[in-house]
């Protein structure tokens, strides 16, 4: 049987648990594959600390790590957008296979990494860095291989999934749940990568990358985190039949536009993705043949992301193994791009805050007609004659750039007292 | 780019299916895989009858579709488990993959075939044979190939799950709701292979050996279908807080067994599971490192199937291609056998039919304790002295032989009515 060297960059939470579960899972991967896996050098920050976990003694140069000969397979688990890009270079240069979980290195350097690893005809392995442990990538670059897709939906940060689903359960507000995820270890002390909806986005990217064959420029995807949401949107949402979710969208508008978007998003109570609790993750991939799939499971944390980075390893030794090229990063039909700013058609959940006064009603109503939005739905609590309560419409799919016109028009109103709450609505398949 | 020759054996619904989809799923497979397939044999059961559907005369005999020199890959969609096994054999002969749908085959003849192919090291692709579109196969195989495997669990049976979600929503009896199936196409004439859950249990042996390595002697498996099934039942499930499905269960007992079984089960309505309504399926695999992962979509229908086919198909391909052996079956670690029946444990779900009578909760419960098998929660509708009511138990896990103990010694005494109704429980990770 084949041993496979395999050199580590990076080894904080996420490569420790890797090192850790090595061994037995190697037992697995020589049965199943047989192919076997041994780690031959590791670069950490600070090679002077003790590391009694490690079965190699690390350096602090990740260079070496890549030209030992005795390493024929690079995992790299930095994290970061700078040295990760350096290692990966590296990698491709010495024709060594990469295997990352950096979602961020994909998503905001895919387009200077990628064209570089076809070049060197190098593989890369990524499927750590989307959904943990539920093999996602792998299901839409194979397992679907042979369907149009016709969207992709995903719960993807367990961060956001956690503190949607206590507000959501308890009616806490949003500081509060903040507060409990982080006593809990879900959210980290810099809470702006996760809470922000920039985590999602990341995995979003890399999600229109495996679909429609092109990654979006990371910049001008449009990213709406959940830190502004109110318990009262969750109340009303649940009113409506519906539930609040971080949602990342990736689905194709006409024959040459993606609409790629992370957003707290209204879904149906109703459908499965409603009812994914707590740090669980989700993805629905539409196939024109397959018809929705849908996958959930743990999103993060050292042992689900060792499962994919194992499964990449072992894959990534097969291929070493037989001398077979690895999977390829399909270029698409190289005609697709981002969807415009505005040009998005969808439903939308609008709470308006007005004076309650008689003909509020019928004046908000009549701009959106003006606009030509139907709407669906109307929540109007009893006001009694109050300076500022919510009135909340759920509407009929419209575009972008008409809601914004419908909005700011009734923000002009004298009987508007704040700044329009504007949410997402999602129906799915 | 490497054009691959396709040879159809069987051209059914399935069949028809596969070829409608073939030439757009072909554009898309050259794109992302650099593999193209042509198809240039198939034989049919009637070649007389007019085939506009196929861009190649049909013929009578599958054997020169086998054995025609431009066919590389040959395509198993007979159905049954005697000439499709004679395809098998022969495709094994000529060193020509095989890819089936037909977990029936796999299933019952797996013992004979998987060994033959092994030994001509042909390479045997069965994606379509369980839960249709959803790649769970590949998901079990490669996704989460370094994981133990705690347990497997499925809804994996469209027909049986429509009907009892019609019994669920509707309060609906299992004949009303199996003649809606059979309207609606749901259901074949002969619902035998579905209702009575073996077809689930088909796909359970191939769950069973992609994930632990050995397929279970079919006659051997327990097998309990819906047909008895009443909406009492139902009823009494939803008011402990579950829901009934027809339910397959393949988990690890102890260092050297494996539980197999197919049976109407109450899981948690709260569970994702307990959400999956009318056709589609949902497996359920828990990692030792991913933890829980679930998958979801549609598990039957031409389309559907036509996706995994095909997904199959790339593959095959790709590893022609690349003159890679593709992917084998894993002997597991050779040590795990089928549980024996009534060692089972689990918790369980009694119905008892009694004569309202005081004394008698008195004298179950210490039938129950004389066996050691706790007691969770009690559903004792108001008798009033009737001759016969229902006395529902819910129980704590027990040995199933001590369970069947228990209810034979109730069903003797002289205030109870008719056999009692056991189902399983599963609380689901």
């Amino acid at each position: 049987m084949k041993t496979i060297g395999v050199g580590l960059v990076g080894c904080g939470t996420v490569g420790s648990g890797l090192v850790r579960n090595l061994s037995e899972a190697n037992r697995l991967l020589q049965q199943r594959l047989g192919v076997s896996l041994e780690l031959r050098a590791a670069a950490v920050r600070d090679p002077s600390k003790q590391r009694a976990d490690l079965p190699v003694s690390p350096v602090g140069d990740w260079k070496s790590v890549i030209s030992n000969p005795a390493v024929q397979i690079v995992v790299e688990l930095l994290g970061g957008t700078t040295e990760s890009l350096e290692v990966a270079k590296a990698a491709f240069a010495a024709a060594k296979p990469l295997i990352t979980a950096n979602k961020a290195l994909l998503a905001e350097k895919g387009s200077e990494l990628i064209p570089l690893a076809q070049q060197a005809r190098v593989p890369i392995y990524f499927e750590a860095s989307v959904a943990g442990g539920i093999p996602v990538l792998k299901a839409l670059r194979e397992g679907l291989v042979a369907n149009q897709l016709l969207g992709i939906h995903g719960i993807i940060n367990g961060t956001c999934n956690y503190i949607l689903s206590r507000m959501a359960e308890e009616g806490s507000d949003f500081a509060d749940a903040l507060r409990q995820a982080k006593e809990l270890g879900y959210a980290e002390a810099d809470d702006r990568l996760d809470v922000d909806g920039i985590d999602a986005a990341h995995k979003a990217a890399i999600l229109c990358l495996l679909g429609y064959g092109f990654l979006p420029p990371f910049a001008k995807i449009p990213i709406e985190g959940i830190r502004k949401l109110e318990a009262q949107d969750v109340s009303f949402a649940r009113q409506l039949g519906y539930v609040l979710k971080l949602l990342a969208v990736v689905r194709p508008v006409g024959p040459d536009r993606v609409e790629v978007r992370v957003a707290p998003t209204l879904i149906p109570a109703r459908h499965p993705m409603g009812s994914i609790h707590g740090v669980f993750n989700a993805v629905s991939l539409v196939g024109n043949l397959s018809g929705p799939v849908q996958f959930t499971g743990r999103g993060a944390g050292p042992d689900a992301t060792s499962s994919a980075l194992l499964a990449d390893l072992g894959e990534a030794a097969r291929h070493l193994r037989d001398q077979s090229p690895g999977p390829v990063l399909s270029a698409g039909d190289g005609k697709r791009r981002l969807l415009e700013p505005g040009e998005s058609v969808g439903r939308f959940y609008v709470r308006f805050e007005v004076r309650d006064q008689p003909g509020v009603l019928a004046q908000i109503a009549g701009i959106f007609g003006t606009e030509k939005i139907g709407i669906s739905s109307v929540l109007q609590p009893e006001g009694h004659g109050a300076d500022s309560v919510p009135l909340v419409f759920l509407l009929e799919p419209a575009k972008e750039s008409a809601l914004q016109k419908a909005v700011a028009a009734v923000q002009k109103l004298p009987l508007n007292r704040s700044p329009a709450r504007i949410l997402r609505v999602e129906d799915l398949a």
